[in-house]
């Protein structure tokens, strides 16, 4: 065999193929053609991630007959490697970087050994990820020290790394300094080394644009230096929410989430809600300030060690964790008093994305990790709405889309490839079950879903943890503890489609218009409410409907729907709508092609009801998707690609952002919108489904419902 | 006064003078013309750094009148501050940046208003040192946030930064983000801001030259931000010796050593020698080397603490240390495992100069305070002999300079500005008054001086602490306790130059010559030891030398070197003169221009006693200079002046460098060494002071001592 002997090799699945030198490895070939076939040990027969398939037979397609022969015979270590990690082995299957060409032959890259890999999201309409981490591991072989010479331990292994894997400008941890003569002791001079950034970081800088300014060089950092081969590079992507703090531990090389653990936000015990954590800071000064960065910190060491227990595997073998939540939480976890976000101006600390080491902020991961937080858009949207963005990814799309993620309150984005405008407007608790009379957080017993016969009147219900419809069951079988968010979004727009509420958002005080139109159906009798009418109590001025009888409830009393309750939702969705407006006003845009709604809240409320109530704008509500924790897969996808991580920042800074607070328009919208719904919005969905009355109908006559109805949308609120 | 209006504007003590618009502030013109006028307000007549005088009368050298008329009126915040600050005040004196130009002028810009301040180093043969720090501070004023901005605080500290300062590519520790928003609040938007690197600092970058890879492009830090304007930026020069730790308080913006405090290094109670401490951590693995560092760390706190107090500042405004030490004192510092430097190859961690947040490290100072570690030369070459090397500079001199700093190691350096050569000479503790009978640490009681009359072989002597020769005293106030080094050094010099110690370092045993020349003095037969022969005693073949009798001693018992004591003297000696040997000729030179003991051992010994023995090479004794702790005072540079610190890195990688455990000539050069002095080297200096024969002394004839010694010289040792 002669240096100008050359061999065919075609690499399956991407068909790449071409001539090559006869002798070279396979590894060497699929770099020539340039395929995509991963090592980790630099061909030392060790990592087996180089594996590949030599194929047997005849191949048609490309003209050539392929044999196993026509590979150089497996190796002592080779054949060792595969004795050592049994589930590797399948027939034809050799290690690319020793087995070399010796003739014609296919060669299958299994999905394993590609090192570009994806994952799917959850959420991001399940688009793939590439995983391309901005940590990796690297197994090299230093030289060792020879008496006399002028280079210590760290400048070998710098010489080692360029020379093997082309890594340049390399820092070190003082962690990773503290471990490497012994590792290198203990490995014999082979060490397996953990990196932050490096190779393939410089086009990350080319990708940001010419839109932001130019960012620093950057410099990769050796994390960790561990003696011989070794494998185990783990992240965690964290959503720290007002309530819940939610962690997932990632595998960095395969993209595979090992262990999601949560649990509640320890600083519920300081108050409620974001405000009210505020004001402790404000009254408690640093001594509160740290109170909260620490019960919100010591939840998330718990996570950890849970994640990594669960996992088997040690937690100083994560080396990066991505977090995100909103402005205060953000605040909050890196120990910076939160007060000016408690009143206008809401002044952020900063908008920008920080990197900063866990143990600074006495995370106890790998003690050189890194933390990263996406950049905050204003002071009132946070990381995790970027997150939400990271995720769904508005800007790759030509479809006009809302993103809305409901909380105290609601995030909201909208736009395309062509730009995106976000505001954050205050809806308040109700949506949470907060100032209303019988809410509670979704729960076992909680009310999710409800359903008013027009006709009747009367109500029936699910409740968390059982999928029965309350008619179906006895009772005392239906056990209803309080009602929560997508219970009472649907309780109130229930009660306006049955006629049992006014657009102005009062309840009806005369239903003589059900006994005209005969519809009464007494069927239901023996129920212990035989008259529907009674559903609908009133005191006085004022009325409440019994949504769950005394029977049906779990504390022995009536769930009931208050007037206030009526209201305090009505104000929730005039503020979310009246920020839609604004966004879609600020894009030209009189319609969106499809909303995304954020948060776990937004995966239990049903569309149709959400529209009737007018919490979201007019849309085909097929195209009305719930993504769940879109936030927290965000921050899964900012740990696993980090050209997507890089592209996020800009989004924080370069979009457009209305001030609710200040935006003249936002009072107005707010107003007209507290009408069930929207009375300015056409809502042709509605109408098409005969939840509204059909333009024409606004020419029809007679005392009925609907003519009441209208004329109360007529009425000035 | 239009804008054509011109004013000559003269400069003292520059000189620099030039036509500048009339109206702008005298600031603006030193910036014009290139004057050095500092300001750290800028311009916001609070921080009185830009003081000038306004000159009154007549200078004929440059042809004007000047008056204080020439230059626009005080203003109400420039006389406020004068009251407030009244030690600034002097006649003419205004603050440059407010006083503008109105006619004619010659200003004096007094010293302490010079940007580039010089301070004059201790050693470095009072080389003064340009005050040019990496750290600066800068007080600025943020613009407010307005509602609906979306540029949070650090986002408008940036943008103030930059068009007040200059400051580019800024990156901000999470302490200083942490102090951010309160401290904008604080002072009401105008803040004190502490940075690291920064301006200028490209300039550091081109010193280095080619010889090195380019570094990354230097990111400037926010390491504090405090609320109004504030003074206070400090640094620590710390020598960790193995023996004592010493730590400087400087002040970075005028030089000044405020306080100096040092302590015994604790790890002494694990090792007394740097070997012992390392065969310490070999035994009792992380956990030994965790409390060796933790013992140093401790006492390190504890001299920052009395520091701080005694400068009356606090910690916190202690923003950076610069740490030298010796190659095992610098892993223990850091937490590196030494075992590799106890034995061959004594191979480094590394050799690079090493950035460590000061909190890593548990140092108590600012928390986000850098700590640089200046380079390594090789495994017994450390960061104290760069410190030296940073203070003495022989690489920007013609004269062929040998720097020599002494402990158990003598770290040898040799060369001028084209080119270095250095090695470390296994010495041992004797010059440290270690493996000597009466040897003691120098303390009061060491003898330190002695000089024997060579016509009789009577010694007198110096004890630390009293000025006054032994022999001018009665015995019993003499009080010596023991011979420190550098007495040990005078007492076998002395002995060989008395005639009373053989070249080969045996004590002489026939003294009869000393009756044939006739000097035999009896005139202190009062003394003790009335005949001077009775000082050398003789037990069977073994000699020793009775340096102070019982009765001068504070123990009771003779103080006497003993034959064992020559030998160790002599196996130190010729270790350090095999090194300074294997330097000359690695150098290519037979002679060297100047000699530079470093240390305080090198203060205290006396030249021409060191040259006897031949611990020095031959040289002019005129050039051999004791610079104390140069490596103090090195890293005292490295702190005040950037550029010298950036300069001193190639230093430990391009020098050359000998291994003297392996390099073949050095154990030939050692052997050879072993005489007093040196056989093969012709020490003409000596010849001339008439301590060595003349050359043609040989020819001389009869059984003369100078005969005996001759014949002794030519013996093989």
């Amino acid at each position: 065999m002669t240096s100008l002997d050359t061999s065919l090799i075609i690499f399956q699945p991407s068909g790449r193929q071409g001539r090559v030198e006869t002798g070279i490895t396979l590894l060497d070939a699929a770099r020539q053609l340039g395929v995509d076939v991963d090592s980790v040990c630099g061909g030392r027969q060790t990592c087996g991630k180089c594996k590949v398939i030599v194929e047997r037979g005849e191949f048609a397609k490309y003209g050539i007959q392929s044999d196993p022969q026509h590979v150089s015979a497996a190796t002592a270590d080779e054949n060792d490697y595969f004795r050592r990690h049994p589930s590797k082995f399948s027939a034809g299957g050799r290690l690319s970087c020793v087995a070399c060409i010796a003739g014609d032959v296919v060669i299958t890259v299994p999905p394993e050994s590609q090192q570009r890999k994806q994952v799917i999201g959850k959420s991001a309409g399940n688009r793939p990820i590439e995983i391309d981490p901005i940590l990796h591991q690297y197994y090299v072989e230093v030289e060792p020290h020879t008496l006399g010479e002028r280079r210590g331990d760290w400048e070998r292994l710098q010489e080692a790394l360029a020379r093997e894997w082309g890594l340049q400008h390399l820092t070190i941890d003082i962690v990773a300094l503290r471990q490497l003569t012994n590792a290198l002791k203990a490995g014999k001079h082979k060490v397996t080394v953990t990196v932050y950034g490096g190779k393939g970081q410089e086009s990350r800088i080319e990708t940001q644009g010419s839109s932001i300014k130019p960012p620093a060089p950057f410099m990769a950092k050796v994390l960790d230096v561990r003696g011989g081969f070794h494998e185990g590079l783990y992240g965690l992507a964290v959503d720290v929410g007002s309530t819940t703090v939610a962690a997932h531990l990632i595998d960095l090389t395969t993209g595979e989430t090992l262990a999601t653990e949560a649990a509640m936000n320890p600083q519920v015990s300081f108050g409620e809600d974001l405000m009210s954590r505020v004001s402790y800071v404000m009254m408690n000064g640093n001594d509160g300030l740290r109170k909260l960065t620490q019960a919100v910190i010591g939840t998330l060491n718990t996570l950890v060690e849970k994640a990594a227990k669960r996992a088997k595997i040690s937690v100083t073998e994560i080396y990066e964790a991505v977090i995100v939540g909103n402005t205060v939480m953000h605040a909050l976890l890196l120990g910076i008093d939160p007060t000016e976000l408690g009143a206008a101006p809401f002044t952020l600390t900063t908008h920008a994305p920080i990197d900063v080491r866990a143990s600074d902020l006495g995370l106890r991961l790998h003690p050189a990790a890194n933390v990263y937080l996406p950049a905050l858009e204003a002071g009132h949207v946070g990381s995790d709405n970027l997150g939400v963005l990271i995720a769904e990814a508005p800007e790759r799309q030509d479809a006009i889309t809302l993103l809305i993620d409901i909380g105290t309150n609601a995030e909201i984005v909208l736009g395309n490839r062509n730009g995106l405008w976000s505001c954050s407007s205050p809806t308040g608790p109700a949506f949470e079950g907060g100032q209303i009379a019988h809410g509670q957080r979704a729960a076992p017993g909680a009310i999710e879903r409800v359903r008013i016969d027009p006709a009747t009147g009367v109500p029936k219900f699910k409740v968390i943890g059982n999928e029965a419809w309350s008619d179906t069951l006895s009772p005392d079988a239906v056990g209803a503890t309080g009602i929560c968010g997508s219970g009472i979004i649907e309780v109130v727009a229930e009660l306006f489609r049955a006629g049992l509420l006014r657009s102005d958002g009062r309840f009806v005080e005369n239903l003589e218009w059900k006994m005209e139109n005969g519809k009464l159906d007494i069927s239901n009798s023996q129920s212990p409410i035989s008259n529907p009418q009674s559903h609908l109590r009133w005191q006085g001025v004022k009325a409440e409907y019994v949504l769950a009888t005394a029977a049906q409830s779990a504390t022995g009393k009536d769930i009931v729907i208050t007037q206030d309750d009526v209201r305090n939702i009505q104000l929730a969705k005039a503020a979310l709508h009246a920020g839609c407006k604004l966004l879609m006003n600020g894009l030209g845009v009189s319609k969106v092609d499809k909303i995304v709604l954020a948060g776990a809240f937004g995966s239990y409320i049903d569309p149709l009801h959400a529209m009737i109530l007018g919490l979201i704008p007019d849309c085909d509500l097929a195209t009305v998707v719930a993504v769940g924790n879109a936030a927290g897969d965000g921050a899964r996808i900012a740990l696993l690609n980090k050209t997507r991580r890089a592209e996020s920042a800009p989004f924080a800074r370069d979009g457009h952002y209305i001030e609710t607070a200040i935006d003249p328009n936002f009072q107005q919208e707010f107003v007209g919108a507290m009408h069930l719904p929207h009375m300015t919005d056409p809502y042709p969905t509605l109408r098409a489904l005969g939840v509204l009355p059909a333009k024409s109908a606004s020419e029809s006559d007679g005392r009925s419902a609907r003519r009441e109805r209208r004329r109360e949308r007529q009425e000035k609120f």
